[in-house]
């Protein structure tokens, strides 16, 4: 039996060329490795069209650590970041600063709602010791696509800084730093770049990393210090997971194949679209309306039939050859789908001949959501 | 042409099999990823004897984000570390020490001394507010074999507490934690077990552990808060390398069928053996006298003549399928050559014979360090 197609916002379904460049084994220290990262960096630094002004850092670890990396390195000790939250990721940057003993002011929302630039404005005007604004880009606990261009301007507009989370989204939705002006901006190799996961890195403004010597909290998580030795050495300063990063070095070549952030982008929109189609024309409702959904995971309402649960939901899926993910927002029953990986329109559509399925096996006849019911 | 060995103190080749098994994506969040995650904790937990008493916790990233994770967590913010320094790994504890406001007190020794178990007890005799020992049970950056069962014992005689970094040790070389009483052992995934880089893993002490809430510095590298999702939910808290853990497996597998610590080291012992001896025969020293070198690493004194230069050693036995490591002492001009991985007698037999083309390549014809020349 063939792996079952992950449907989740990662790890996710990465081609067989990937994992196969997985199947060397580099030593750390020699030229052709150095090579490898050099153009990983190189290549997404240029995706973001952040060359000349920005560094990327490589960071092991999942997003979480990067991002961690990115607080604990480039935002001041005595900084102060306000942080719009409507997801569990958004609260994590809360957390992060927590722990690292920086101040941190979240900003409330609802798990399906957008910060409007107009309130992001106000805010900023009315508490002037506000240094940075921290921002995700796409909230996969919900798939809310948090529109940050918009937000980016304000932010620059106000004289603060920008720290971005673009984990979920780099490599499928626009990114363009001369446009939006971060501090730095946290990216993972497991997501829409589809490599394995195990390493992040951050594009950080050069002036700012570079005044960032000593505001680490941790040894491991040091982005100036990464930076420094990796500009002296070509090296990562600590045991890199090398074949992570070959797989992920291939799936960059793919990535650029395909045609870039835009060409992944739209594949994923199709997936998106074909799977919310086909799942409100069986009685299905979706958390967001169109307008705030991003291209990659979908989150759904459980239907209000009490044959439906999840966790069955989620075993006959399995068993057909399909892994989705459990809801993740605290206001309501629900589920998700992911659109991303090397996943295609075809698979969605077999997705949902699957899912009736999987309905008529559990016997729900009513996609409705219990509120709607 | 067919990859060049790795001798190196990781990462290491490793078996075919370890990387065939990142030819799969899994779903992080799934019952059979789970289950993977569940039996590697378990095996090394058994591996070290350390049933009941001790919880094996997952940290991914090399092993310093391990040893970080560790001090982070276990030892408690108003301890007071002692540690003794004979090469970089040590050296990297108070590093990390000093990143967190954790008071270390390093124990300056040469590169190639091990502390003798009498000088510990007096120190600890000495100072009563030394409530911590970090011990590095072998430091790569010589070779050297730590000695840390004696150590471990003066430790608990004086009532203070073991921190243990196995890192390069773990798989190979023996420790029970029956015997030897740690609060925190880490260990690497791609070292002596023979796994791929990427992930690490902390065996603490249950009562330790449990008493460490709020302890930690970093939200990613808080061993405490991972305990307590691991037990709730069977799950990484955040995204783990699915694919290294998956290698790790096989590779714990893999360590067994070769009949576990005893065999591993037996093996990477007569691979020392051979590259000693034959080293010697062709006129180079070994930094370490037999009695404190272990069978991980060596560390040799580079030629005295002239016309031998490392990066020329090095590119030439590249070029002949094998990779080396350069020195890292500061007392001395070294190279290093690993005896672990999937490296085995014929190996080690092949190296010397092509270190002789190397060296006649060269025209180096007196392999006597400068200072005996």
């Amino acid at each position: 039996m063939s792996d079952p197609i992950l449907l989740t916002p990662g790890p996710l379904t990465t081609s067989r060329s990937t994992k196969e460049a997985m199947l060397r084994d580099w030593g750390s220290w020699d030229s052709s490795f150095k090579a490898v990262t050099a153009r990983i960096l190189d290549r997404l630094t240029k995706l973001a069209e952040g060359t000349h002004a920005y560094a990327c850092v490589p960071m092991q670890g999942s997003g979480t650590f990067a991002v961690e990396a990115m607080i604990g390195t480039l935002l001041p000790r005595d900084g102060k970041v306000l942080v719009p939250v409507n997801g569990a990721y958004c609260r994590r940057i809360v957390e992060i600063c927590r722990y690292l003993g920086r101040t941190a002011v979240p900003l409330e929302l609802l798990e399906d709602q957008r910060l409007a630039p107009d309130v992001l404005a106000e805010r900023l005007a009315h508490d002037p010791t506000i240094t940075h604004v921290a921002l995700v880009q796409c909230e996969t606990t919900s798939g809310i696509d948090n529109g940050i261009h918009e937000l980016a301007k304000v932010i620059t507009k106000a004289g603060r800084r920008l720290l971005l989370d673009a984990i979920s989204a780099f490599g499928a939705l626009p990114l363009d730093l001369r446009t939006v002006s971060a501090d730095g901006v946290a990216i993972s190799a497991n997501k829409c770049i589809e490599g394995v996961p195990g390493a992040g890195f951050v594009l950080c403004k050069r002036d700012v990393l570079a005044a960032a010597m000593g505001t680490a909290h941790s040894l491991s998580l040091d982005l100036h210090a990464q930076w420094m030795h990796m500009e002296k050495t070509g090296q990562w300063r600590y045991t890199p997971p090398t074949h992570v990063i070959a797989a992920f070095d291939q799936a960059l070549s793919l990535h650029e194949q395909e045609g870039g952030t835009e060409a992944r982008g739209a594949r994923y929109r199709q997936n998106c679209n074909i799977l919310v189609t086909g799942m409100r024309a069986r009685g299905f409702q979706t958390l967001l309306p169109d307008a705030l959904q991003s291209p990659i995971i979908v989150t759904f309402l459980c239907p209000g039939d009490a044959r439906f649960t999840f966790s069955k939901f989620y075993d006959l899926l399995k068993s057909r050859g399909f892994i989705i993910y459990p809801g993740k927002i605290t206001a309501a029953d629900t589920f998700r789908i992911g659109c991303i990986g090397q996943v295609h329109a075809e698979d969605m559509r077999r997705l949902l001949t699957v899912i009736d399925d999987c309905l008529r096996d559990m016997g729900v006849t009513n996609c409705a959501p219990a509120l709607a019911a």
